[in-house]
């Protein structure tokens, strides 16, 4: 990769979560530090861009203080003087709707050095009445290119159109092809994945000296990994097989080195979170950034350490099986559990001796209870006020219920989405109620819940009947045609390659 | 005035309420509209900056929709190759409280042409933890200079400076010092300028060619003018005298041509709101924005009316004055009101002949029903869907009881601010439970249930709590102070010309 000319560097990052504990004395900070050296990587690194998964607010609606906040990060890492050294190709207002309609680098009336480019995710999606999300007002401000923004039921109801954006390195012959596809709902995508058709990825034409194979595809997506359960969460084996490249948003463990997945020719990176928002074993893991270098069909991955990340210990315990513990003297518990707690500060201030600023660090540990008393996390956290980050909820109790059935350990994933909407919600209540729901899906009902509650979206149940209703009116014979012809959790290509006339 | 180049030309205006009635169908669009008029004035005229007199936005927690139009707008009209024909010579981190502290066109990664300056109003007075503003995003992104922030409490309770943004023409001797006070609670405001040394206005110094007497001085409020409680607003006669121009914001009556204050030496300006927010007689005269010309110690005032504003029509009509009305007959009633819609209608139709764009007009009548039943508004309003822009708020209904006594008519200043806080919710509530407010005053509780109902501000009494206690603890002989010693509601030389040292 000795030719920088022709090499096309991009700093991928994902899952900022600005504004996540704005209102925590030590760790209000945390979202905005992580998300600054991120930044100052790319600076250094000299990237083309950066490339962000989605999520980098934490809210829907964020503060003032977080839109404040990450605005003067972008605008002093983003504004410079630096030319930059690609052009995008493709149609720009396709790929980027906002009112201006063209990446941020090309407006005359600012200074873009480092472009950034980014989907939306769960946190962020857009929603209300004008589909806004907070990524559009980063957008807007012209710092931030958003892209990856699907229209759903736009030209069909469920049926989504992937434009690439083309780039292509001013010198050379490097060409990406990035797709962005903002989260969807799991449920909602996976079913369009299965329906043929139902997702388009657009492909760009051949034309003089750059044929389609010579394209470099990324995807840049933000779901569920699929792991236990398929339905909540997308299967690699759905994503078309042209792709060479994807950024896997919305998990937040670092497994950033890519995985090649087998027989679909394509390898995945999953940078993972910046900034923990569970007190997980994956969160715990050390918090990577990647630089990827594309030149022409071969690309070299460089995983890049965060070194501001406040340190995360995590560990487990099973109470019933720690000799020096017994089970009639509460006492023997908390000293067990006291002793835990050091080993992981020891643990924790060794890591930290090549580290610039010291933090507090985040100590986590589930106590597996079964045969003893609960103890009060607030009180037993009391002592390490001013030594721990989080003393009020170190640890966490669980009973080994799962184990007993013979499970042996709880699966990672179902403990990495700890913030996720509760489904059962409304369902439950039709169920108990013996209610039959004709028109309104209970899904989308809970979905309409979860928004008027979490991002205060007061037209939300509107926009669902109105929605179920134009769509029960228009499309009759939906119904039929969705059952669809893949089987279920096997791999679907999904739709035919179609093509779009390259500009240029 | 035929020297351009030391001329300075400043477009003012006030009170856009951008994104009010962001939900409404028919309205959603105004203040966006007006705004928009407004910056596109300020471009024909080519003016040196706009000027605002704060509630830029109408919501303390701007949706990202009007976020997004505000950033639009400013972005389309404020950018652009203009050269910026003056310089600001005052401290610009002291003038301009954002993480850059400097004047927006100074910014070398933005190309900004027409500078905006704006204060805050009360609807997007800054809160929170980190005491932002709505305008504070604006800021941050280099769309507006925010000036006029008063830290309150800061180096001493209840004392504030204000220090002007020193401004010169780059050609010529013209030299403006522009006073910002962004909104203050009228109490609190009051307050201060009856006690000494309260509020401190910083005077340029005399410097090469240039002396104190030589600078034109501006002040932009945004406050309630008194009236008829002076409690409740503040008393022209409490500005200092060596100011030279006023623009009064908050009150949306447009009175934009300057008045003289007698005995004061300054004229005021209240160009009113670009939008209606409450449908009253002030707000139904024609809206305008101000051109103000000045060269050294002269100014030209130069109204110009705004043609996009929506049509709105006022009357008021008092049932048992009318002679066609048969007080036993409710269709004589309705026939005659109808009458009264069918002219209004009719002087908004003339007075549309020169507008370009047709806008369904506001109706509003204000009807005296003393002596008949009232009549179900909606139902009323329901033959006007299509024809006037509030078909469920044409009619208004309103008893003769203060009239009774004799006042004659209801005072304009009282309908004037409708969105007020009431005073009285926790004043009632105390009164009622006998209770003593020996530590958190009655007021700022008002303010704090104010920010957590209206504001979604959760830590209101929490701060209220500790600013207070902070308060009682620190100045325990701050009541024997307060009582100042100037009479009340008299003029108030508040405080001495304490000078600051212009920049070279």
């Amino acid at each position: 990769m000795g030719d920088a000319t022709n090499t096309l560097r991009v700093l991928v990052a994902t899952d900022c979560h600005l504004g996540y504990m704005e209102k925590d004395e030590i760790r209000r900070h945390d979202s905005f530090q992580a998300f600054e050296e991120i930044c100052s990587i790319a600076e250094q690194k000299q990237v083309d861009f950066l490339l962000l998964g989605g999520d980098l607010f934490h809210e829907n609606k964020p503060s003032r203080s977080t839109l404040v906040k990450a605005i003067e990060i972008l605008r002093r890492y983003c504004l410079n003087d630096r030319s930059v050294q690609f052009q995008v190709v493709s149609d720009q207002t396709v790929n980027f709707q906002n009112a201006f309609g063209h990446v941020n680098y090309e407006d005359p009336h600012f200074n873009v050095g480092l472009p950034v480019f980014s989907i939306h995710g769960n946190h962020d999606d857009p929603a209300g009445v004008d589909n806004l999300s907070a990524v559009d007002i980063l957008s807007a401000c012209n710092l931030v290119n958003y892209f990856g923004k699907t229209v759903l039921g736009g030209s069909g109801v469920g049926q989504i159109t992937v434009y690439p954006i083309l780039i292509k390195k001013l010198q050379g012959s490097t060409a990406v092809a990035l797709y962005g596809l903002g989260n969807i709902r799991d449920e909602r995508l996976n079913r369009m994945f299965q329906t043929p058709h139902a997702v388009q990825w657009m492909r760009p034409e051949s034309q003089e000296g750059c044929e389609v194979s010579d394209w470099f595809n990324i995807l840049v997506l933000h779901q569920n990994r699929v792991k236990t359960n398929p339905k909540n969460a997308i299967n690699e084996h759905f994503l078309p097989r042209f792709l060479d490249f994807i950024v896997w948003g919305h998990e937040h463990e670092c497994l950033v080195d890519p995985q090649e997945v087998s027989g679909m020719g394509f390898h995945i990176s999953q940078p993972g979170s910046s900034v923990a928002t569970s007190l997980i074993d994956g969160e715990s893991k050390p918090k990577h950034v990647l630089l990827l270098e594309i030149k022409g069909n071969q690309y070299r991955p460089t995983k890049i350490p965060l070194m501001s990340v406040r340190p995360f210990e995590y560990t487990e315990v099973i109470l019933k099986d720690e000799p020096d513990i017994d089970p009639n003297d509460q006492n023997s518990v908390l000293e067990h559990l006291d002793k835990v707690v050091g080993k992981l500060l020891e643990k924790s201030s060794k890591k930290a001796a090549n580290r610039a600023e010291l933090k507090l660090p985040l100590i986590r540990i589930k106590v597996d209870y079964s045969g003893f008393m609960t103890i009060n996390p607030q009180r037993f956290g009391q002592k390490y006020v001013g030594k721990v980050a989080n003393p009020q909820d170190i640890l966490i109790f669980s009973k080994a219920a799962k184990r007993a059935k013979g499970e042996g350990k709880i699966d990672d994933s179902e403990r990495l989405r700890p913030e996720e909407l509760n489904q059962q919600n409304i369902e439950a209540l039709v169920a108990e109620n013996n209610l039959k729901m004709e028109i309104l899906p209970v899904n989308d009902l809970d979905i309409a819940l979860h928004n008027f509650v979490n991002k205060d979206d007061k037209m939300a149940f509107y926009s669902c009947v109105k929605y179920n209703l134009e769509e029960t009116r228009c499309f009759p014979l939906d119904l039929e045609t969705e059952d669809g012809s893949c089987g279920e959790g096997g791999p679907c290509e999904s739709s035919s390659d179609v093509t779009i006339s390259s500009p240029g």
